[in-house]
């Protein structure tokens, strides 16, 4: 069985979050995320993040986040700006405008998005024959595994605030960023520089779940209607609740945050020192190796991964480590490389 | 800490359920519902319901699976048909309308849709100003607690069929109902008899989960496609499959739903027997007494459960078993009511 | 040729609104409603609804029109309360559900929705697992014909205000209603009660055009992005303001009405004459006769009419009058349905 | 008043339309366009465009059109292909993503998309994670004036059947199109290589009105139902089919078509006789000078027209020419232009 670099959400769920679920027994709870399993991690996240006043709603999955914080704040008429490899104009198959947004992408530059092309399609949209801007949509990490910096994010923020856009944060893969050598923000700063955003458990370290932040009182209101109607509030959700509970305890997520980090490192030190490439800066939990095309197709025969882009006789590829990536994964894959 | 019956989603999960996502360890799996987990309860489930053609799919919840199931089946103009008491039309906060389809209600009888009352609205909208009915929704049980017979639900499905309608059944409580004394349809004749229907997890032992089960090939097409596209589709997808394995393992599905309509064909008896009547017939896990609002009201002091109707002086109530449902529970309950 | 009692849209338009079309010739203008006819038509129904700081947009039909207000208004989570016999719910192919949002139906009376109807639609929806009511249709006058007095209307809008509901009136047959003997509104109370409404042209006299009058700040914000949107935004939108100008001048909307309330009461009193009851009270341009089955039967092959309901071998019908219905026409109904 | 050459949407009607309106009189029609007006007009398309079995829709406007078309024609996860300039996509106001659809963008070339950007929309799209291209807008003339030519059509037309696309051409100003100079395409090539298009009237010679035709059985199915719901079913629909009756009588639609044309040719001789260049080839009823920004300037004092793009210090204009256009007003546009 070859190990699999594809993605962080290869193994079900860290032990101390299973644990907790197991240890919950016949106890019996409210519906609906009503619990008190979901009211003492939603607490939790307030104090992570800093922001006592902040709504937090527990939800599946991040596609599903996405969906129901954009469709609920926004009015028909008015559109998300977005980087084209935003993951909610590539990889949601429409999960967007499939609730009657439009996404205004622009070109951006590793996966960010920056304040001179939102000022540009917030100019060029100038009459009501064209979307209204109204949110801004960016993912820290990007998709291409860069983070924000505390002055990138202010800026964009900032620009937001003079525009009358809503600045809305894909953290499907927060956790990662916020421990990123790369990262000089807080989760509190994430919480005050955005009006909504959502903290990641699937894709570090929980079998399912992301936790949704509003700290913008136009989001906030009604915001359970919104989840219900888009099909979003599980019966059980004390199910999330708990395993929330388990990642924020002891700061368990950042721990394991930390883990993938490293062993990410270690790839990318592993793959710079065999002399190849990388598609943009290993900053968290994936790494963009650049490899001749042979050399990537002899690598899919010894590991899971996906290509990423082609480039000539050239190919990009992406490995993702996660809380649970061994070490010895790591050096079997450097070994395996140098011995191509 | 008082007893609640209010619903079969009060415990997180059966221990056999958690049994086995613990079991799973580390093990690498392929995301998205495309792991070899899933695969297998999907076999079980086609085993479960002899229909080795049947496209199988997991998710979360019951709204969610109504929401995906109906918006894909339906173009713009088409539309539902469900009784006034189902739960798609009364309780799902406007799941389907906010997929731009309106339902067509009639006014069912302990909550189940009879044949004449379909004919009816097909033969009401008989031009383009009307929207054009297209599906039938019933669920198995209903809202009531009550079950279709095979030979009500053969009825509707030839009447279905007669007016070029899907059949789709919501199947949150199918187990509860196939094991019921009322019910002499097998799971194998629901798979027939629909075109499309779920086989509820969440509500017998799972911690979430419905098995979405498709016979009919118009819409089995690209259903994956919906699914993501309305934030349905888990990056783990594996732990529904995970779960659905284990409740399909030597019968535990069954076994839960035996255990819970026996507790609650002990309270319905015992309810009877003390002299009170039901607003229908106690047929899986939900009995509905009617009580004096006085006594009604007292009860909430001891147990938890929801008041479903009022009549002048008289307050029907639910109470729900589940799997969980411990005998003292129910004793207790009854010994109660006896003594108010 | 037989005649036609089938609507009042059964002729082209008045000759003056042709006249007012042809006069403008080559003249060059603005496109998309910007231009000085449409300004000046607006001023004019500013003045007639004596509401100065009303902002008017005009529209190619009433479907239409009912659409984009109430898209426009809504988040996605809210709902409407209109009585089931209400166009929106019954005769629009679900216009308002294609855009996301579910109608909630009260039975009515006479085609009009009562107070404490919407009050006890307000007091069911009581938390997120529904919808939230926001907005109440009505119709002056109703499918029925039947019209809303001021102490009616102002209760409704009392109503609405004390529960944060907007109140929205269907206005396609707005001029019969105002100028029904059995309505003591104005048209500037209506622009006072509710929080938009509009003035129907194509059922009184225009070739097509509705005039959207908004009095809600809220719904008055970006509601030409919507117009745009829905397709509601004639390149020569001219062509409508061109029309509201001529059906303006001298109270000529008014003139037509008159003659059509004045051939709808021939037509009543004579059918009541002839000894036939009625299914409502004939108030504006429609009468609802109630007819043997047989009589109807007969009355087809001479005149163009609907059929309503049905009810046991008795049949009520619609005849509906316009501006255009000579009274030869009328005379002629009644000498043959006496000659019956 | 300075002479507009900003659209061709400037003056009412031609006044053959006007006359074919007044000689209605009180003629009494059925209403919602199955009158005997719209019936003939229905015919004398299928005998314009060669295809006696082709479905014939007449609608208010080109927004509308394609919206209906497209929203009807699409299952909710299929997306539209179209050229970055598409009308849909930039100047829509979002239209068809509010009926859920994404819309797959490309660059293009003057405006006109061609075969390998569709190939390689649809090659990227290759699972479930993405939306699923389903349908190809392309705009005859397009939104630079530009035209296909017979080989570049059946090219895209060929490319589409090989993808299992539909072909959609929006028309808005398919008679300039036709009958340019640039285009060897019958209007009975445009029916047989597309599934669906429409004929615009609007923007030559009608007051409003395009007429919808559909080849492909699979969007003929049900499509008044559509035109219902999105609010685009005129009661008086009479009042489109009049005006297509006039514009197709005696082939009116094309005199109008070649004189606007004849005029935007001597406007594009003119201005390349005065030194000038062009932003691309002027072959319908548009035109795109490049002018210094300061004589763009000037200009704009004299004429009405839209500033299209800047480049530096020069600004593309468009000049658009109708059916009304006096030789007079370009006589004297080239006139003062070479006076500057």
């Amino acid at each position: 069985m070859k190990y699999d670099f594809s993605s962080d959400y290869c193994e079900l769920a860290h032990p101390l979050v299973l644990e907790a679920l197991s240890a919950v027994g016949n106890t019996q709870f409210e519906g609906y995320g009503l619990d008190e399993f979901s009211a003492q991690a939603a607490d939790m996240v307030r104090e992570k993040i800093s922001a006592p006043s902040a709504d937090v709603h527990f939800i599946g999955g991040g596609t599903h986040a996405n969906q129901v914080v954009i469709s609920s704040a926004l009015r028909p008429h008015e559109a998300v700006i977005a980087p084209q490899t935003g993951h909610i104009y590539v990889h949601e198959a429409g999960a967007i405008e499939a609730t009657g947004h439009k996404i205004c992408i622009v070109e951006g530059e590793n996966g960010k998005l920056r304040p001179f092309e939102i000022e540009a399609v917030v100019k060029d949209h100038c009459d009501e024959h064209m979307v209204k801007p109204r949110l801004v949509y960016v993912s820290q990490s990007t998709e291409r595994g860069t983070v924000y910096t505390k002055a990138e994010l202010s800026a964009i923020s900032e620009c937001c605030g003079a525009n009358g856009l809503y600045l809305f944060l894909d953290g499907a893969r927060l956790c990662p960023a916020i421990n990123s050598h790369a990262c000089d923000l807080s989760y509190g700063d994430v919480a005050e520089l955005t009006d909504a955003f959502y903290l990641g458990g699937t894709k570090n370290g929980a079998m399912l779940g992301e936790a949704i932040v509003i700290t913008c009182d136009e989001i906030k209101a009604d915001f359970r209607f919104h989840l219900k109607q888009r099909g979003a509030m599980l019966a059980k959700g004390a199910a999330i609740g708990i395993q929330f509970g388990a990642l924020l305890k002891d700061g368990l997520q950042d721990k394991l945050a930390i883990h993938a980090i490293s062993m990410a490192m270690k790839l990318a030190d592993g793959v710079s020192g065999a002399g190849y490439g990388m598609l943009c800066p290993a900053e968290t939990n994936m790494v963009f190796p650049v490899f001749p095309a042979k050399t990537a197709e002899k690598l899919h025969g010894l590991y899971g991964f996906h290509d990423w882009s082609k480039n000539g006789d050239m190919t990009a590829v992406r490995l993702v480590t996660s809380w649970a990536t061994p070490e010895s994964a790591v050096d079997g894959f450097l070994e395996d490389l140098r011995a191509l």
